[in-house]
């Protein structure tokens, strides 16, 4: 089944109430309202009425959603109906600690390799995940591996997209703050963590300041 | 100076343009049109200025934005134009890795205290700032400190938030992929890595299944 396109503000927070409906359930929930949902998801329960508009609604009125069938469909949209196989590429500070979040499985993703430049951590291993040369990116073609997420210094960034393009990856999460050019099939989503941090300030009181 | 309630979603925006015109003014550039921006920042131009007309403009038809003008006016919308300390609590895989992470500094934020409850971590340093006892949260008063980020474990994610709060702290900067509660007045902004990765498959071509 194919929806009709839905709006990158209803995509981005699909996953979040995909987390919010698995919470519940694991908590013995069978059904919740948009109220309940509004309230652990931090979202107006309008929004999330909305955004599941988009694909035909799933409540009946009075008795909420089916928190089951809700979540088969919002895993379906997102085409998180299968496992993923992801490749981590550099593994400093930040991708040692990818490779340990224990987050992904949520969803269904699986890191699958990571790649370093550094000789004195190639053929080591974090978990179960050996660490191999960023030269072998290229060799990942007969894995099946779509997704990527890179976390290398920013001068390091292009190249190692260019790579992961070159070897078929069509989706990239990319933790370096700057600007990483892709041909217009792959979809690169930028999680820069200063920048979310610097949001912070203008919600906060300035204490007289003006 | 203050300015009229900026939508969140543009209030998003607002330090990835910062980002993208430190980037311009690094390599030498004095102005800059929308569409320039709009190419480094990956948003539609119109976006930009829309954005941007929550202020008035800043742009002259023609010659484009000033960028020092531009940047000097977003620092102070979002409360940049200040250093903003922040403490760290949880000192994992993550924790280290924000620690060592050099893009705060872009912003102005410095991190001044680092907290974890693990005592073979408690007095060790990590860079220049020392790993406390995460008892000691409450000692944080006098410093003046407004910002967290918080890299715990999600069950332990609500009582960190709680000892922050108490100490003073007004935004949190949270990882943990957990539903956290806090008073109105208290902004946090929670970064969930899987979340994120979590939106890409549905942008990928499926390969003939549908």
């Amino acid at each position: 089944m194919r929806y009709r396109r839905i709006p990158n503000e209803t995509v981005r927070r699909l996953p979040l109430y995909l987390r919010c409906l698995l919470l519940l359930s694991q908590n013995g929930n069978k059904s919740v309202s948009s109220e309940g949902l509004a309230r652990i998801a931090n979202v107006n329960a309008w929004q999330i009425r909305k955004d599941f508009s988009y694909f035909g609604g799933f409540g009946i009125r009075g008795f909420g959603y089916d928190i089951g069938n809700l979540t088969g469909q919002i895993r379906k949209i997102l085409r998180l109906d299968a496992v993923h196989n992801a490749v981590l590429v550099g593994v400093g500070n930040l991708g040692s600690a990818l490779l340990a979040y224990p987050g992904f499985k949520t969803y269904g993703f699986r890191i699958v390799a990571a790649f370093d430049n550094d000789s004195g951590k190639i053929g080591k291993k974090v978990g179960d995940v050996k660490i191999e040369d960023a030269r072998r990116i290229g060799m990942l073609k007969p894995k099946c591996v779509t997704l990527a997420i890179i976390a290398v210094p920013a001068a390091a960034a292009q190249q190692a997209v260019d790579s992961l393009v070159e070897a078929g990856v069509k989706g990239i999460l990319n933790f370096s703050p700057v600007h990483i050019t892709v041909p217009k099939k792959i979809k690169v989503i930028t999680i820069d963590i200063a920048t979310e941090l610097a949001r912070l300030p203008y919600y906060i009181p300035s204490g007289g300041k003006e």
